[in-house]
């Protein structure tokens, strides 16, 4: 039986096959995404991975449906697998807003869903670092959500070098929009023209453009000058005193096609080109309103960052690391007569933090080394009776082939040394 | 807009209402359910919460629909959110089963998902801990999967006075039955029986027993003389070595509801008998081949344990640890000029690894100092520049109120040390 197409299976390392999907790297994603997030003091939150289907239609209209795993569940309601965290983020908060010192910084690590047309390697899930800032509109905020963006990718052993961050406003748009035109009924219609620049022949865009009375060549100089607002000013002064300048640059030709964003917006890039966007986000301060049903209203930002493009931008970048089962120790069971005492061994050396394994059914002595190598256990470690009837423990460092003897009493002290300094 | 009924909202700690369900205690189960599984050399994996349906019904019959999140996707496949793991688990291993060295020790922390009959506080999903092994028939491996069940349910601080695994053999109840009777049609509804002789009144079980051409007395005996099986002896006697008998004893009340187990089963209880069983599990020898459709045949064993009994459970025996943000230290920027420094300052405290927080915007001096006592900060750190230009940081510990000055250059090994002290 076949799982679903789009779908991915986690195994464990090593792989059986090098395109399978790895649980082990899925996790040393996860535990960098956790550990910068609560460094910047941001809190976890999670919500279900099924919602009303209403949720997500308010946001993003009826248009939305076609790609979602949306059904009618067995009491008749009609209900949706998330496609995206902000509803759910948006009528948490909404629940609970008195409740909570503003501003709040919240992160989840949600696994999402999309019903796309079957496309080679295209998945129909993923997970996505979410991280928010609700209850803020000094630039600021921006600039820490930034930041965090930044480092998390840099935690990943990234560099200024690897990745840049486009920063851009929808406010420097809506100005020059309106500037030009006082028909507000184009002003999203236009945004989407932008979004598509570069991927789109100049004559196509010059046409749409010129149709909506601007030009593609007022719009390209508009870019090409980049001139900073006052709130991207602020955030790029607060960027550079943090040291991460480097990291970030002003282009406006990213908008960002979802229709919420209400200031600035920006992605992260692979300066080499080879890949999608490995992150994105902005601000969307009437977002919590609209979800709230008008009750809560708070200024809030955000980005996601998915971990497909994440796993195979730092693996093309040679950044993954290898991922062992870290065993501290493998138990060799040569004397039948010492199967007891070596599970008692096997306990109290796991109750002290080792990771430790062993052949849990009786094996010959070579079967079981070999399983020890299999396992690229660290040390194994084995009982042996004097004829005086003490009890000594044999450790071997299986790399070094260093082996020492003591007391078995002193074995999980010897072991644990030994652990901690790796 | 409210979240569907069944489902679960995970917020940050503090939290604003107490019945509901914190993103901290989930984070802190699974933490213990994977550090535990991992010192027992158990390797992580996981499939998709999204499987097709027939997965489900070749393995349960198609009475498991009526409990299923089932339905149709765009793609006209019959798809089912999983309401259990094991499936996926023998679908995952019949399809590299020979990439992997046996015996497979493998753990997973799935969502699992089930739409039942709507009763109050009843979940539809719940997260629960998985581990299996895969590839071993001696009751060796039996041990040591029921050793590290007792060994997690210790890692909460429980003890043998706290809870209890019953111990029971579906080979006992088989040899039972064949011995009495030789119409195999009907041992399973046997099984049923037993299964609810706890819970049912016992004229019913009896009556229902005697239908079947046995009698509640002679039932009620098996189970009160309790003889273990050589199987089960094997497991005790692998337990005792381990120091772990107070937390086992034979019951053969427990027979385990479904179908698919073949030998040992098992069930964790409370000992005061307030909740459902925290755990349960057994072998299931057959399994993987149904699954495989006969092409892959291996003996296995797992077992399964549920979040929300778990947290109930370790609630009501006060092993509940306090969720802080563990704030390291708020950043109090007093004077606009040291806005700067102070952002430099709080990048090179989380670069060292520290938890770093402060007002995203300017404040006034006391509500920044207002926040990092909501906030719960081990310390505040202020820059001050000195007449003579010199940059200082003071460092308070707002528990003790103990406050030391130092050159800023110095401030972050200072916090660090004091930080890793705790």
């Amino acid at each position: 039986m076949e799982r679903l197409p789009g779908f991915r299976d986690f195994y464990p390392e090593p792989l059986p096959k090098p395109d399978l999907w790895s649980a082990d790297a899925r996790q040393y994603i996860f535990d960098k995404w956790r550990g910068m997030a609560r460094r910047y003091s941001f809190r976890e939150y999670d919500g279900p991975p099924l919602e009303p289907l209403e949720l997500f239609t308010t946001k993003s209209g009826e248009e939305i449906v076609g790609q979602l795993y949306n059904f009618k569940d067995k009491g008749e309601r009609e209900i949706s697998l998330r496609p995206e965290m902000t509803p759910t983020l948006a009528r948490m908060v909404a629940s609970y807003e008195r409740s909570y010192k503003k501003p709040l910084k919240w992160f989840s690590l949600p696994q999402l869903f999309r019903y796309e047309r079957q496309q080679k390697g295209r998945l129909r899930e993923h997970f996505q670092l979410n991280a928010d800032i609700v209850g803020e509109s000094d630039p600021g905020a921006d600039a820490e959500l930034i930041a965090l963006l930044i480092d998390i990718l840099r935690s990943f052993g990234l560099t200024e070098k690897d990745f840049v961050l486009r920063l851009s406003s929808r406010n420097a748009w809506q100005e020059f929009y309106r500037q030009r035109q006082c028909d507000g009924a184009q002003e999203y219609a236009f945004y989407q023209i932008i979004d598509k620049l570069e991927r789109e022949a100049p004559e196509l865009s010059d046409e749409k453009l010129t149709g909506m009375g601007f030009s593609l060549g007022e719009v390209s100089s508009f870019i090409e000058q980049g001139q900073p607002t006052a709130e991207l000013e602020a955030i790029l002064t607060n960027l550079a005193a943090r040291g991460l300048s480097d990291y970030v640059k002003i282009d406006y030709h990213v908008i960002r096609g979802l229709a919420y964003y209400t200031g600035v917006v920006f992605e992260a890039f692979d300066r080499q080109g080879e890949f999608r966007a490995i992150a994105g986000g902005g601000r969307y301060d009437n977002l919590v309103k609209l979800i709230s049903g008008g009750s809560v209203d708070l200024p809030a930002l955000g980005f996601g960052m998915g971990d497909v493009v994440l796993f195979e931008f730092i693996k093309a970048r040679g950044l993954l690391p290898r991922f062992d089962a870290a065993l501290d120790a493998f138990c060799l069971i040569e004397n039948a007569e010492l199967r007891n005492e070596s599970l008692r061994l096997i306990q109290d050396l796991r109750a002290a933090g080792l990771v430790v394994d062993y052949s849990l059914a009786p094996a010959k002595s070579d079967k079981q080394f070999k399983r020890a190598q299999e396992l690229k256990a660290v040390h194994t470690i084995k009982l042996e009776r004097r004829q005086a009837g003490e009890l000594l423990a044999k450790i071997k460092h299986l790399q070094t082939r260093e082996e020492t003897v003591v007391p078995a009493a002193e074995a999980i002290e010897r072991l644990r040394q030994r652990s901690s300094q790796r």
